[in-house]
């Protein structure tokens, strides 16, 4: 581990392209080689960002237009931070000349062209890329991870939905029909985009759901919980828009599979409950299961990669809920791409991320 | 309607206390004669509240201790805006005086004292008046309301879960079971109360749910489902806490009582539902429903006694999303009062609420 | 006063048009004839804005393109809420054709043609206007205001800065020179623009300078200290944005002639600016002067048309110390331009702002 | 530097505590081995604070009571985040039992008893240790803390005016008198109170000058301004609460030495101030120099060491207009208190920090 790693990231002027760069300038293990904006082109990474201005990196290094035979010889892994649909535009030419890449855009995440195009409304890019790229979620594909050249790094809500939930599904727990997954995240979520919904005026005091019923991540939520069950799973997702930078708060409704209407009965499931957790997640240094009367809180993991969750099981009705809270420009977006870097380089998983 | 009428308010300096104020002064029939505040009694409204001082009558009106006997001399209808428990003491003095009242407290919203005991941990105080009070919801009980002497005002979390469910529940397009009400609220909601959790630095930057999975308003949300539904009514009802001032959002998780997978089916169920929003609030002032792309957003009717209520098919998982927004201080609170009031005294139904 | 007067908006989809909007439709003597926006011909108010929806006028009125015949034709007095150099556009035709006028732009603001280009950077486009233009600050020019046909409506922060200063200048208790004015304001006077730097995440949990040292508002400023004080006045003024939606909060330094070093020397001083207050603005109904140990805060008059002032000498540097709060929307633009509506029709100063 | 230093923080509880807990818990030459809080004494780290709870040392670190005979025995170096007052009953007797003491609280601060009872209304607790602290501002006063064994770390407000100051004061660049510092600061800087003024809703959506004319940190402040002038230095301060939770941005009015009028004496100006920041501060680590059109934001600080400063000359007015921005909790609080820290011991300034 002498010799750093040579990075690029491919659209570094947006929230998790600068998280990215934030995340880099100070890992151990890395050196930032490339960073790459249109808009920004020529200018140092602490001309557009003066927040990075006390960095020494931060004044040499220096946006340029992206061009992919450029960033083959300027770096050896490349974050792509790009929309839905040009993401493939550069993951392609990289690959071939021997970049691992890392996308933190939505085209790489599902198996199947088809259901890409039913809920991003274009033909898919390059399908030949799914049957090798890796969903890039540590806690479930860490070995498949290890061994990519391509991943697929998960969306803020599903990261949110379901590392809450496929434990529970894979060891029987929960019913795989019915979940309600309710979603509220920061406005950092919908990008550094000039429109008028997204104004410091139109969102603060005010919260609203949006994307209902059908938005874009449920695609890539429904394909994780279906092979978590072994069966097609369908689930209810509904995200709305609340005045704070950063962060994601989830809350599930789950059907158990037993019934519970005793107190031991309740005592039971939530034994087995801690213990599928405790099975799942002990060992992860970015999983939190709350204890005690404590409950997730935004505010707790804003800045980290840590993703918060708790559970209560509700005897009135016979359901479980279970609540996450992550910072969905972090754990939802560039730590957890990140945390797949680590894995892909065989640095340690935490490295940078503490 | 040439001679005012006098009203008070107990319990005026917390938020529902002071939005109480705003919305007396400036209503065109009454005269506010009597605020008390045991914190703030001898000094002027404008004093206390330096936003009332361009109004006349606040460099006038002083706080008092509250003394039942005196605000009965002052006031013909008394606001009672008061911790559960204590509005008890004050209303039955009152009653007992002649006066009407409007309990902005729990105190006199549940029919049975046994299920008051159980969600707010302490016997009933008044168990005798539980009979004749009249749940001051006027959209269903404005007839009950004209004739009453004791209004119970509904909770905040109620009215935005109560009507945008009842209609449906009442028209057998929704089943009475599997009800998941998910809720968003604005600081207010806490009361104006020295505590550290609701700190600026602990609000701002952060979304989290409490009260989970029974939370105290669950009692007067299911009281009246079940009215409607003729048969008892159990829900999950989940409340989050989010850095806004004012209002809430409520989101509806409700299963129609006919499949609909077809599109033919879908375009009939909402037909129906249009036409039952339609019978219901379609003359209502304060209820607007909303049509084409909107969705409810609590910035909307913030300051205002309107709700906003929108509803989503959605065919993959047959549910119908149906989503909430009001001010919790106004139709959730004060202005709800305040049009109860109107109606007591036969004034028009929006007077001073437009 | 039976019969209403008929009034127009040009360019009502920004914060001030809308502002206006929603001061207008309550307004007890005026009818809102005509609402124009090029993005929104054709739509109804309920349409482009839903929390008007509850309003009966708020679903027939619909928008339009601007066009100063069809809009003389529909209403007798014209708000132009348009951005500087665009307002001139329409106020000739409109005063051509018979209209009152009501600008909120600067276009006619300031008396010279000369400082216009200095501080705007484009020729004036109707100077021939400049002298018959008044400046609408009520408290100042009610009689010329009574008598105008064109209104140039004053900018939001020099609002916040003359209230204070002109009778303090006009009595010679303050120097007219080294007069600081430091501002913080709401994202709101930004306009409803699409641009990145007003994104919710670049405002929220940011504060910032902006428009150092000579920010526009500067012109319009000492043109009116100027002539307060009957000869050329430069002062230095530093606005800052923050999270806020409305609201301007303005602190000033200034140099009393006199010099107070005891005690009775500053109370003799504090009687003199009290009493120079009190005959500036003791009947006024918008001007709050704060007594006691209260301070301005913009949360004391948001939404309404009052400034709060209040003021401390600091006999340590010899300094007088005034603080101003405003809602920018309100008295800043909108509120402060429906003032001089009232004053102009001979309708009672207060209609429709309290 | 293989044997970490032991190191405890006294009220580790409250903003500044917490804080330093984070800085300290990732720190390389450290261990964090005592935590003390009456409130909650007994519990982990990971309990009282769920944000820490992914690192190791939280499940381990439990609160104590205050004791300084055990703190002695546990830790090497104290940190006292304390009110005034109360920390000199700490400072005492810890650096009687050998202890090096880094004070957070104002009371070693001032040189002067007579000005610290002036201005903080009781009798300094200790003025026998007041000639031998050491005020730890370390771009000013590096070579004492090296030698000190009591720090007085400076104020937030105090080090967001000083650093931009006292080079210029120094350098004969600017007047001694008539200086102005305007601040606005985020409400942690109220501390972990529970207090009604600081509630989310008192505070959102308000900005309010407060502490006027007299603020404390004034002692502090013109204390150090004098050193650098060499003669007596009187200022006016003027702070305000603004709705963010975290960051501190001064706007100082100064008049420059020599006058200004022609382009040329401005641009020389212009060069003499360049030259002054730069023989201060091009070294610093945590000191940004802003070029070209960038002006100080408190979110390009936030969570950082770092305080920005930025200067504009107005020839109109003949003033030089500095503005700075920092972390009220870290470069004002925490972070400079860790910054000295790493001075007394020998470590990497920027150790932690970076």
């Amino acid at each position: 581990m002498d010799k750093k790693v040579k990075v690029g990231i491919v659209g570094a002027s947006g929230y998790s392209g600068e998280e990215l760069v934030r995340l880099l300038l100070s890992h151990p293990h890395v050196e930032l080689t490339a960073v790459t904006s249109r808009q920004y082109a020529g200018q140092t990474l602490a001309q557009v960002f003066p927040k990075f201005g006390h960095l020494p990196q931060s004044k040499q290094l220096r946006f340029t237009e992206p061009n992919s035979e450029l960033l083959a010889k300027q770096a050896q892994l490349i974050f792509l931070a790009l929309p839905h649909g040009v993401s493939a535009e550069y993951a392609v030419p990289l690959l071939q000349l021997g970049c691992q890449v890392i996308d933190l855009s939505a085209d790489f995440r599902l198996k199947s062209a088809e259901i890409y195009k039913e809920f991003y409304a274009h033909d898919h890019p390059a399908p030949e890329l799914l049957a090798t790229s890796v969903y890039g979620l540590p806690e479930v594909y860490r070995s498949a991870i290890k061994k990519a050249t391509l991943i697929a790094s998960p969306g803020c809500y599903p990261t949110s939905v379901l590392l809450p939930t496929l434990p529970l599904l894979r060891a029987g727990i929960i019913k795989h029909t019915g979940i309600i997954a309710d979603s509220m995240s920061g406005v950092s979520g919908a990008g550094r985009k000039a429109e008028v919904d997204y104004l410091f005026v139109e969102c603060n005091e005010s919260v609203r759901p949006y994307g209902i019923p059908k938005h874009r991540h449920l695609s890539e939520i429904e394909q994780e919980l279906s092979v978590a069950a072994s069966t097609p799973v369908v689930i209810q997702f509904t995200p709305h828009l609340i005045p704070i930078n950063r962060g994601i708060l989830t809350t599930l409704y789950l059907a158990p599979e037993k019934h519970f209407s005793t107190v031991a009965e309740a005592e039971e499931l939530n034994r087995q409950i801690t213990a599928c957790y405790q099975a799942a997640y002990a060992n992860e240094p970015f999983v939190r299961i709350l204890e005690g009367k404590a409950l997730p809180d935004t505010k707790n993991v804003t800045g980290t990669n840590v993703i918060e969750i708790a559970w209560r099981l509700d005897h009135r009705t016979g359901r479980l809920i279970v609540m996450s809270a992550e910072d969905n420009i972090v754990k939802g977006a560039s730590g957890q791409a990140v945390q797949s870097m680590n894995i892909m380089c065989g640095f340690p998983e935490t490295a940078g991320l503490l």
